[in-house]
């Protein structure tokens, strides 16, 4: 039964204590690697990268061998039998019968819960499309908090497009539940945060600023968030060979922070960080990506040893007749899922990838 | 030299005291595992998938990784070196010189027998086209033994394309070997099993009967096997339609069946067996595909203790000008390969593929 | 820092005695291969395919695995995010801090020098285009060096494409190191080594002769290296068709060989080898692919021992302006990479492909 077991598949599922948790276990085996270095021996961790994400799969892997821990897995989706007509229940059945944790990426959203579903050991969600990468946020709260020493009152700066990036979202949801942060929106109009977002960062209370001039938000920042922003996002050509430059952190930019800043980003960056800045200390996206091998480290760890009643995967109600609206929800293609969902009045929230859909 | 290792071809090159004992092997495994966790440590396993079969292959590495060993090899012949024109004789070669034991999977007959010429390690056949797939088979041998306790007095269906399904052939050939098995064959009239194989039924005394309504045969059965039958194999369109859901196993056909029945399917199942099956108990095919990482564990620490003679893999002679007449024969892809039959009257039987050619 | 570490890109990086070390320590694992079976125990080891080479990779990751090591990696680049416009910089960095040691093979030349650039692990080259493959040098050393019994006084034939073939230009460089060798230079006119090579063994004295026949050559050889030459290289079908089995080797040419040839072959051959000859006890070639396990073995071991100083990466200097002629050289698709020029009058050779261009 799927609620035997722990999984990992939304921060939100876990409260911020938990998160803290794995924070200082993380902490504890980046200080103490020997002492964890058997923790996992003879166990086999299984990735299903049904999209190829090669660097967040080499990650998950170093974290399992690390631990000394076995692993299988398939990353070439269109090579693999289990692109032929297989289900994504069968496939993950039979393979979480063989491994001892399973690691899926998958473009659908919702993906990671309906594996968890039918699942005999725990899952963890490497990114399910557009709707969560939950261990990536995981290794962003461990950078900051091993290079700020807190996650309380920092002064926060998202740069790029704000609107599609779900790294910032996971990254702002999470960082408003500590005290004390400030947000900094750095973006073109048009690339702003979802409205949702914004609701929520009022309703927390969250102080926050929208700017548009990366140049002159930069000092004001303790941390600077940088994602990319397509060409096609601009609103014209025009647009994008106009403002291409005001999104690109440099060296001069960097000239104006704070000599403590610390620059984050998820990782591949392309034109955004121009590559001069690599040297300059306060580039800390290498290190962000290490720390992410810790944190999974941590993570494969707790949900092994896991015993603690999971929480539940599908807390809403079945509601008659209704689907999600979402084209792009596990739910729209995989049929024989049971469809849940909160009831919020006549708006029904999908307990696979958070959409609302009005009845 | 490759007649001084034991390879695992076909499921017949070995006398049925040989299966039992696998069988028992694997079931102590199951019942021991940690007395079998290093017992295959320092050791390399290849697995060398000329086509992919991500289930397979993995159900492979799990075996040798709960084993203790460690495992190479590739999924992806098109981007593989391997697929610019080596032929199989030195891939097989040079990687059985790097592992201690070969897997290979490939599309055409015979070649596990072929690659198994010039290994210098023991060979396992994991499919070769539509010849051979003899892990399966003990996969399915072990599911029925654990499951029903015995191999003796069951009445077995097999349903589906019952004139194209390998797993089919191979599973009623090993169970007429055990005593008092009777045979329920339920398919349409154009796709029932083969003559020769029905030949072959008669002449070991088997009990058989060919039905075409699953839901009029099931009630009578111990075993179900279920198999697809593809759109394609109907005889018209029409007939597709009309006979769609007579193969199909559902809920409602379930009603009719022993409490005891146990279904089976290789997997992967596409729209043969409805998921609201799943649930029921004696639906045991996700249990059947965990099953298969124990014999895959029996066998490969079996082959690498052998220090027995091994069955000689060309058992037959050379016949001046006689070619296979199977254009999948490996023999007729890889040119340099010794051509070699049993010679039956005028009828040649390929050693590599079976065919009977007529001289 | 990179410079902190050793890494393996060329050979000649590092002096003969080196070389022997290497070979020495390779005959000892081979002798004593439980002596080394934990020595990378907790290790790991990243694969960077960019181009596929299954055999290449499948030595490496067996030669980890013997040592007790862990692998990851990847073998297909179209199907990985690595292809999706990151930086080899970006790629090495992130994999560099997840790996203990990185193997990388590339299709352009200077590809693993530029990533040792900002490794922070030592870095082997596994074949940077057709540049170095010096892994494949050091197999073919071990291999003569164990079956010959010495490096010194052999007559040593070179069969095939002699003008591309990077395997040949690479022995012939290290053979030359060693006292008392003798080339035989067998090829068509329009394929013979290239000028600058004929040039360096005139410079250091080594005696060689050029000649158009095999079957001529092949009695007065103690070593014969075997390689192909396409189809495509001839100067005209006609010419293909005139030629093309005067160099291949058969059962009829090894008549006329010293019963102590030994012939090699880098792998994989097509048709340049007849497979007749490989029951011939002189056919040494897929020895020389078990040696390749080996040598790789005490590479491995010696980099992640090193702790003296290593060579330097980029011994030239900067000139303002100048670019690498080399199209198919890293520095002209990687546009930060600092380029670095040895001046040789007004001839520059370029740090990463050795490609010389005239300012």
């Amino acid at each position: 039964m799927s609620e035997s077991h722990a999984n990992f598949i939304d921060l939100n599922d876990y409260p911020v204590e938990w998160w803290n948790n794995l924070l200082a276990l993380a902490h504890d085996i980046m200080q103490n690697p020997a002492d964890y270095a058997q923790v996992c021996k003879g166990k086999i961790m299984a990735t299903l990268f049904y999209e190829p994400s090669t660097r967040t799969q080499m990650s998950f892997q170093t974290a399992m061998l690390r631990l000394g821990g076995n692993i299988i897995g398939f990353d070439n989706p269109s090579s693999s039998s289990v692109s032929k007509g297989e289900n994504l229940k069968d496939t993950t059945k039979i393979v979480s019968s063989y491994a001892d944790v399973l690691v899926i990426r998958h473009p659908l959203a919702g993906s990671a819960k309906a594996a968890a579903l039918s699942a005999d050991c725990p899952v963890i969600n490497a990114g399910d499309g557009g709707h969560l990468h939950p261990t990536q946020t995981l290794t962003d709260l461990l950078t900051l908090k091993e290079l700020k020493g807190t996650l309380e009152g920092l002064t926060i700066g998202f740069c790029g497009d704000l609107k599609n990036g779900r790294t910032v979202h996971s990254l702002l949801k999470a960082m408003k539940c500590y005290p004390k942060n400030r947000f900094v929106l750095i973006s073109t109009k048009e690339l702003g945060i979802p409205a949702y977002l914004r609701d929520m960062l009022h309703a927390a209370g969250a102080q926050f600023a929208e700017m548009q001039s990366l140049e002159e938000a930069i000092g004001t920042l303790d941390v600077l968030y940088m994602t990319r922003i397509q060409r096609e996002r601009f609103s014209s050509e025009m647009e994008y060979l106009r403002q291409k430059d005001v999104y690109v952190l440099d060296h001069a930019k960097m000239l104006r922070a704070k000599s403590d800043l610390v620059v984050l980003h998820p990782l591949p960056r392309v034109d955004e960080i121009s590559t001069e800045v690599d040297e300059d200390p306060r580039a800390v996206y290498f290190q962000q990506a290490k720390f992410g091998v810790y944190i999974r480290m941590a993570l494969i760890k707790t949900l092994l040893d896991a015993n603690a009643a999971a929480p539940a995967l599908l807390p809403g109600r079945t509601v008659p007749g209704a689907v999600c609206s979402n084209e792009k929800c596990i739910t729209n293609s995989e049929h024989y899922l049971p469809k849940s969902f909160a009831g919020l009045g006549d708006i029904l929230e999908c307990d696979y990838c958070d959409e609302r859909t009005l009845m």
